[in-house]
């Protein structure tokens, strides 16, 4: 099995704002570059930590905002200078990944890239090696593989992934065919597939040689394809920002879900690997209130300092960038987030509200908040 | 009538911290100081505002602690320097008021003080200077007598008073007899108070000519009353200094409930005129947010600029003090007081629990921000 990881790299798409986790996320400091979950690390850098014993530092690629690209090399500064890959605008994870594989590919003929989102939380990094390490075998063996994680609640938040026979892959003794990809779910319909443990979040890993995901990539979106390719081409030579200031641009924004992931299910070339190492994509207040509450014992669980928190008749969580004293009385299940220019006041239920609350400062006097 | 409004003088005691209300109010700067209301006018001016029309700017005493005497001069620029009295200590009540008293006899033999709380709000100043007049003549006519406030609510927060049969007083038509002073009741006995009609709120408004106030003082506590002789006999000479330091921290601490009002009320020389002003005593942020909620549409009150507060599934207050962005999410008769070096969060339910949160604080690491 060394034998493969040593044609694996990494790749960590780092993009996303993560608006309901405003005020702690912001366009210019969005929720990867952060320590959300209050683990000491952001997610940035505990994605980096967890992907660097499979691959060492040499072989991992972030692809980001060029508005990130200082932040996101003080976070990692084993990060080499040809590990990085601008993005002078968001084009989606199509392109994102695309790319990536297109340079890795041509640098390392053979690579096997996995992708791996940078504002993810997991618990266990063993298991998730072990999961990823399955998934290089399936890939090395020709499959497109994912790791789909399983559920542990009946959630509308994330697409599924509906889990077919085992297949017969030497080192990945855990993968199964993927029958299908399925949308977000009703609540009825997430029980059901709860109930019936057939189906496993799409987490949005997908492990793949790079050529295989370039050739599905261009079965289905040629232009887009092309367009990756001729970036690639030029991107280790004195072409590189005139071409990608030309192409990039231009390239079709889709999620690659719908470029390579669905197409190679329907065409029977996807495995999936069942994730059991403890998953969160802390989508919101919620999610970390709850990532929170299975660490500390009061109740109120405080991101910063908790010297500076008193409460009374309320649990929940307050994270603190501030200086200030912050006093909270009389609300269960309290969120609190008081940052220099932006404080936030809600619920665990309230908290999948705040990407409206978002919309709203989009159309205030005080956009430069968010 | 008006020559009984000549002899008026107003004394306005400007003490209590108003725990309830921080982080609005402080020791430094205590409620009195503020517009809590909301109104454009601190607690402080609005009551001197109420008070000018009666007896004019050089009729109205402030007496407030060394602390605050600053402020309370920048606040009411129109106090003659002889209209404030500095406490080096607070020693309560009877000793706050009985040396304004004192001290304006000496001046004006002859004088009628009435005390009117400088951190009360009043909705119908008009009715609250008709209702003042006839306490005015009540105690020209030899009456110790006091405003009390028609109930609205049974509310369990006030000392009540019961009011006796019709006097027959000129000027003061609705003067009544009051029987007896009674202790914040619990929540049945208030409301058998409130639906008997026979009861008033103690709102601490008392009239009276300062020689019967001091009478009654001297005869229930001597020795107080002597202190504060002695204090008045210096205090328009160069002697103030030294006398107020060697005895005013002697003096006992009690209310001038205690000392004037009861025992007044047991001789049969208390008169009430009952209030129908509209009264607040804003003790707390359930009694602001109520407050507000009479002015405004909106669903988030706010005290501050409203076009850095954005809410979603919310209603309640948010009181502004810095120039960061608010934003509130599902909760309803949410409180939010955001000031420079403290936070509070909390519902109207909870706004009673402010003051467990000061205690929190006075034996934490920052009772700085107190």
């Amino acid at each position: 099995m060394s034998a493969n990881l040593d044609r694996f790299h990494a790749v960590i798409p780092a993009g996303g704002v993560g608006s309901r986790l405003w005020p702690l996320s912001r366009a210019t400091a969005p929720k990867f570059l952060h320590d959300v979950a209050g683990t000491g690390e952001t997610l940035l850098r505990s994605t980096w930590l967890r992907l660097v014993p499979l691959c060492g530092e040499d072989r991992i690629m972030v692809v980001t905002g060029c508005a990130h690209a200082d932040e996101v090399r003080r976070q990692l500064p084993e990060l080499r200078d040809d590990g990085i890959v601008l993005e002078t605008e968001g084009r989606d994870s199509s392109a994102a990944i695309g790319l990536a594989a297109a340079i890795l590919e041509r640098r390392s003929p053979g690579a096997v890239i996995g992708s791996f989102a940078a504002d993810h939380l997991v618990h266990s990094d063993v298991r998730f090696r072990r999961a990823v390490r399955e998934a290089v075998a399936a890939a090395e063996a020709g499959w497109i593989a994912t790791i789909g994680i399983q559920p542990v609640e009946p959630s509308t938040a994330f697409g599924y992934i509906r889990a077919g026979s085992p297949l017969e892959v030497e080192g990945a003794p855990s993968a199964r065919n993927v029958e299908a990809f399925v949308e977000k779910p009703k609540l009825a319909t997430a029980r059901r597939y709860l109930v019936s443990g057939e189906y496993l979040w799409n987490a949005g890993m997908f492990i793949a040689r790079a050529a295989t995901l370039l050739e599905v990539l261009a079965e289905h979106e040629p232009e887009l394809a092309a367009g990756i390719a001729e970036i690639a081409d030029a991107w280790d030579g004195p072409e590189r920002e005139a071409t990608v200031a030309r192409v990039w641009p231009s390239l079709k924004k889709i999620a690659i879900d719908y470029t390579v992931a669905e197409p190679a299910a329907k065409e029977g070339r996807l495995a999936v690997i069942p994730g059991f190492f403890g998953w969160d994509d802390v989508g919101d207040f919620a999610a970390v209130s709850r990532v929170h509450l299975g660490a500390g014992d009061n109740d109120i669980n405080v991101i910063g300092d908790p010297g500076r928190v008193v409460s009374t008749g309320s649990t929940g969580l307050v994270v603190s960038q501030t200086d200030r004293v912050v006093a909270v009385a009389g609300i269960p299940d309290v969120v609190v987030v008081d940052t220099p220019d932006a404080l936030l006041v809600t619920t665990r239920a309230g908290a999948q509200d705040v990407k409206q609350l978002v919309e709203q400062l989009k159309e205030s006097n005080h956009p430069e908040v968010l």
